[in-house]
């Protein structure tokens, strides 16, 4: 075998009571890549479609972490990378992450799979700093491992698998506007009351129980952010209206996927998901920004081969 | 039956990152209690042995609690309560909740049950609040149902029963030291770092998991608390030779056991637990503190008829 091509998945990062450890992992959004072997050594960024991102492969998400792979391995032959990317850079549901673990996916199959799925977060942790500033795993995890994953620690990398429940889905709203990732980090407290850092813990403690046990009432009590969306949620355009409407039509949560500008909302059943999606759409169609929405499954596999 | 004996047991609050909502219960240490039905409306404390508890219904924890299930119930009969207390008042192992769980049990019992377990905690709540002076129910959630529980809030009031690894048990040590219960909430500091606050969750999620999935090596790397311990760990003499000693004679983690004194080490298996017993017993032989150490399996049952 020497191409494969992949789907790469959008996620959905922080989860409510969850920031900066919990994510998941989205079906119906994702980038499509085709990993090619060459003879040619080193690693080439050969096409990159949908949207304008660099060839250069040190400055492509996507290269910097097949780079970190090709360097750690040495293997006998090149590579070359092409991203049809759906996923738009800045929408909060895990643009780079999904070119980060593209690539990475995509060069492991094609070496008869030498590294595990917390080795590969490690070489696309490096794509996802270039991106983001910061080497952060929270999107990363989910789309290589499907599910819900939290992401324990950094150094050293530990990702733990957290069980889905069968019946979930999220819609997604993603209000076009552009959240500077500088600005979202500067509006948080460097200090937060102990008060508050206990209910998070509880509510997050108490989801993992509920997704353990398919619980989706406690799931529905547990989602819930008294720390971070206070403050971020200032920078989303009638986050408010969309928020208090998903969970009047059914929603068990709703909160800012990543640091925004989307908003994700987490359903029982595909058909109170699109119920969730024709009202928040509603919301957002009387204001003049432009937006897109969706439905999707939660998506146990993570990045697969389609071809 | 209108006499039952009951075995009310102690307790661990807190246990490292779950600070304020988890706890579990003991096996090895706990009060008796004799519940008994009379004719004679109201309920009266008729014994009260082992330490020094006044009888007057309304000063005694356990009369409290079951003077609020009483007035809650009114049933058509009185209650007399004997208590054999074994547990030290202020020992840190949840004694004024042993008491305050004893009483509303054994009256649910000889009722016929009209209360389910959150219904008795309610009540029991009631008890607990006359020792520690607020409404707090982390020792007593665990006394009543066992295993571990979280406490995801009191109003309303919610508890979660966490599986129980089948193979963890606790090592206890009491340094006889007096730790008032104003120092230790003096102590802890109003506001904390918010990156400190992500590590507890992290944390505690990964506890919540690895409780789920019997995975002893996680509860080790999870029995951390980064918030908590730094402050009050200075009110126990000695404490970080213990810890230090317990994790080097195989506990998978070792704490503060509710606001202290006592300090509690999880181990796998009877065995470490004894040698954990052993080693931190050497430590405080040296010091001029009088102590008690136990070991205990996790107690997954809580509080039970005994006669």
């Amino acid at each position: 075998m020497n191409e494969i091509k992949i789907f790469s998945p959008a996620t959905v990062a922080n989860v409510s009571c969850g920031f900066d450890v919990l994510g998941f992992c989205l079906d119906t959004v994702g980038d499509e890549m085709v990993i090619r072997k060459t003879d040619k050594k080193g690693v080439f960024v050969t096409k990159a479609e949908g949207f304008n991102l660099p060839l250069e492969t040190e400055l492509n998400v996507a290269g910097v972490s097949a780079l970190a792979m090709y360097n750690a391995l040495k293997p006998d032959c090149g590579f070359e990378i092409e991203i049809y990317k759906n996923i738009k850079p800045g929408s909060g549901i895990g643009s780079s992450a999904a070119s980060a673990v593209g690539s990475v996916f995509g060069m492991n199959q094609l070496l008869g799979n030498p590294c595990n799925k917390t080795q590969l977060t490690a070489f696309a942790i490096k794509g996802e700093a270039l991106a983001s500033k910061c080497e952060h795993a929270d999107n990363l995890a989910p789309a290589l491992f499907g599910g819900f994953t939290l992401v324990k620690s950094i150094s050293p990398l530990e990702i733990l698998q957290i069980p889905t429940p069968n019946n979930l889905y999220a819609t997604i709203i993603h209000p076009q506007i552009e959240i500077k990732t500088v600005e979202a980090r500067a509006i948080l407290p460097k200090q937060v009351p102990l008060e508050d850092a206990i209910t998070q813990w509880s509510n997050f403690g108490s989801l993992i129980h509920g997704l353990h046990t398919n619980d989706y009432q406690l799931i529905k009590r547990a989602l819930h952010d008294v720390i971070i969306e206070p403050h971020r949620s200032q920078l989303i355009p009638y986050f408010k209206e969309v928020k208090q409407t998903a969970l009047q039509h059914g929603a068990l949560g709703c909160g800012i996927s990543g640091s925004g500008p989307s908003v994700f909302s987490l359903t029982e059943g595909l058909e109170q998901a699109k119920n969730v999606e024709a009202a928040i759409k509603k919301v957002y169609s009387k204001t003049n920004i432009e937006f897109d929405v969706f439905v999707s499954k939660i998506n146990t596999e993570g990045v697969k081969i389609i071809g």
